[in-house]
């Protein structure tokens, strides 16, 4: 949080990601790309539009200018990108499907469609001599520039923020008979407040705020649960996830607090985790592929005698989206690149006793990993409680 | 807002829509049904779960028992269901796409999916003989049970309690510079309120709440606009759009208030824009095809002149989806029935003029249509304003 004059993407950003598209399609030996994913038609050309029924698409074709299609009700926006090649249809279903309308305006016969319903399939390949399915757009998306990594950064330190005003005022809220939801909605309260004073000026109209789950005792077993109306109790872990988002930039951090004093058994845990964590951080510097750090990371918390209570991932790619591919999970060969972002989140889950998560957000860098996400590096596990 | 007594879908509901489901497949000559679609998981099994990048489905055959089918960190959350068949799979991406894991466990040949990226269609295809992309559960949940149309009545009446709020509290807010942004925080505390006040206890666990926008005068030309810092001015028009949800069922009110005294123009329009409604519902209540039913509403407004103003259909189906098919617009010519409930939104948008937009829920029945939404009702054309 050291920019002040951090501003939203801008024009230029746009037309050089649309460049960097183009030359992808160029190299996979396209016409173009049509881009119907939300967050793809924002990296593309700045439209920060909530996904609904209605599709909406970018053209981007290797040679000539790019074909903006939206249904009509989006037109005032539409003109608000700089595109020039602006096309409309009626309205939802409309006798002709949307994305058969963008293949008749296109009218190009070799390309790639980052989303498409089964039910389309026939209907354009027929239409079509070549159809690549790839996601192209989130493989370029993967690498981030500059300034989507200010951003990303940005953003880590409102997440950490919410952490922080939580810690410094839950043993009172909790004194009080104060629950969950109580703690949650005091920093909430502080950390969105503090985001919208530093940057609603300047990045009204694009996607910012905050995000986050508490979940204490045996509620913190499961990864994803609901924030209760309930009094976490001396001894007990709280969990504490968040994210935050600032120019439609996503990242997160996140802690498991004790409640009173911490107990052996309790160190031991979050002592494994902070090895998973590490693990991962090193797996990620060493360009190993997303798949083996998982497994990497994970395999600490095996050999920690923990490995009954995994139950989810390391961690996911961050951007445009909060889960993003690169998938630091089973299946995903990619190999880790400088300039990715990743959620770094061991979680140790054990039903009906407690749960134990922390989050960082990993900045891949040429030579490492930054860690924008602050809080763990500046509360040690001895730190990590929630003094009554 | 009647019954202090109504509670949420119970397992006897999640049972019979299983039956039915069952029937519809059988029906279709099918072994079963893959539902992969969070809402149609939702109408099946009582899980309330947002849609993540982890497929999550329910396989319903004609013969034999459902097979729930989650990712593993889900699996607290599975049990509650009452099903007995819970299969889970390890996480995102995995070696093997979630939907063709589904497809090994499932074991059957001749199966609809209603949702599947094409991506995974062939693969799909080689696994079956048979596969059909119908939305067979969109088409049953189109026809709303009983307890279902309670849901979307007592919604309906939050939405409305909104609007109120926002009439009686908009001419002093403005009077003291309050802006579109302030007027919607009012009114939104309030109906918020009420809302959690009556149903909180017994609605904790699924999806309750109200969404706004508040757009005024040449703001409100805007469809789909960003509620602003933007102080409404005497003569302007002040558009309020309210979505009301509770137990996971959407309903809808929206008006159109003129701040201080209406003009002669503004009437003619509000005016015709009540003739668009009534004509809706005529449609409606006439067993019409969906399609027909917009064409007659629209044709309203052009009628009186304002078919440039046209910027969008005049509806879309409502449930455990804010917008759901079937749809009141080009396109779809499902026949109107008993029991299927609608937005009736007429819109009039004038860019760099002004914006009209009202709407009301319709619930069809078998001698007309009943309107839950009752602000329109108890507000006549010559009440809509704000006094300044």
């Amino acid at each position: 949080m050291t920019d002040a004059a951090l501003t939203p993407l801008g024009a230029g950003f746009f037309a050089a990601a649309r460049d960097r598209l183009r030359a992808r399609a160029e190299a996979a030996g396209l016409d173009g790309l049509l881009l119907l994913r939300a967050p793809n038609l924002a990296y593309a050309t700045g439209l920060f539009l909530s996904a609904n029924e209605r599709p909406m698409g970018v053209w981007l074709p290797v040679a000539g200018e790019p074909i903006l299609m939206l249904p009509g009700l989006e037109r005032e926006n539409a003109e608000g990108t700089g595109l020039s090649d602006l096309r409309f249809y009626d309205e939802f279903p409309d006798e002709l499907p949307a994305v058969l309308w963008m293949l008749a305006q296109i009218g190009r016969k070799s390309i790639a469609i980052d989303l498409l319903d089964a039910s389309l399939l026939d209907a354009a390949r027929d239409r079509l001599i070549r159809l690549d399915l790839t996601d192209h757009a989130m493989l370029e998306r993967a690498i981030k520039q500059p300034e989507e990594i200010a951003l990303t950064a940005e953003a880590a330190g409102f997440a950490d923020l919410f952490l922080t005003r939580l810690q410094a005022a839950a043993g009172d809220i909790i004194a009080q008979g104060g629950t969950e939801a109580d703690l949650m909605a005091d920093a909430m309260t502080h950390a969105r407040g503090a985001l919208m004073t530093k940057h609603k000026a300047a990045f009204t109209g694009t996607p910012m705020g905050i995000t986050a789950s508490v979940h204490s005792g045996p509620r913190a077993a499961l990864p994803h649960g609901a924030v209760l109306e309930r009094t976490p109790q001396p001894g007990e872990t709280v969990i504490a996830g968040i994210g935050a988002s600032l120019g439609g930039y996503h990242a997160e951090s996140g802690v498991t607090l004790i409640v009173g004093e911490i107990s052996a058994e309790q160190r031991r845990i979050m002592q494994a985790m902070t090895a998973c964590d590490d693990a991962a951080v090193a797996a990620c510097a060493n360009g190993k592929t997303c798949t083996a750090a998982n497994e990497a990371a994970l395999e600490t918390l095996r050999e920690a005698g923990l490995g009954a209570a995994i139950r989810h991932r390391i961690g996911h790619g961050m951007g445009l989206e909060g889960h993003e591919a690169p998938w630091l999970a089973p299946g995903d060969p990619t190999p880790i690149q400088p300039n990715m972002i990743f959620s770094n989140e061991p979680g140790v889950y054990r039903p009906g006793r407690d749960g134990y998560r922390t989050i960082n957000t990993m900045i891949v860098t040429e030579t490492g990993v930054d860690v924008p996400s602050r809080f763990q590096h500046n509360t040690p596990i001895d730190a990590r409680v929630i003094a009554l």
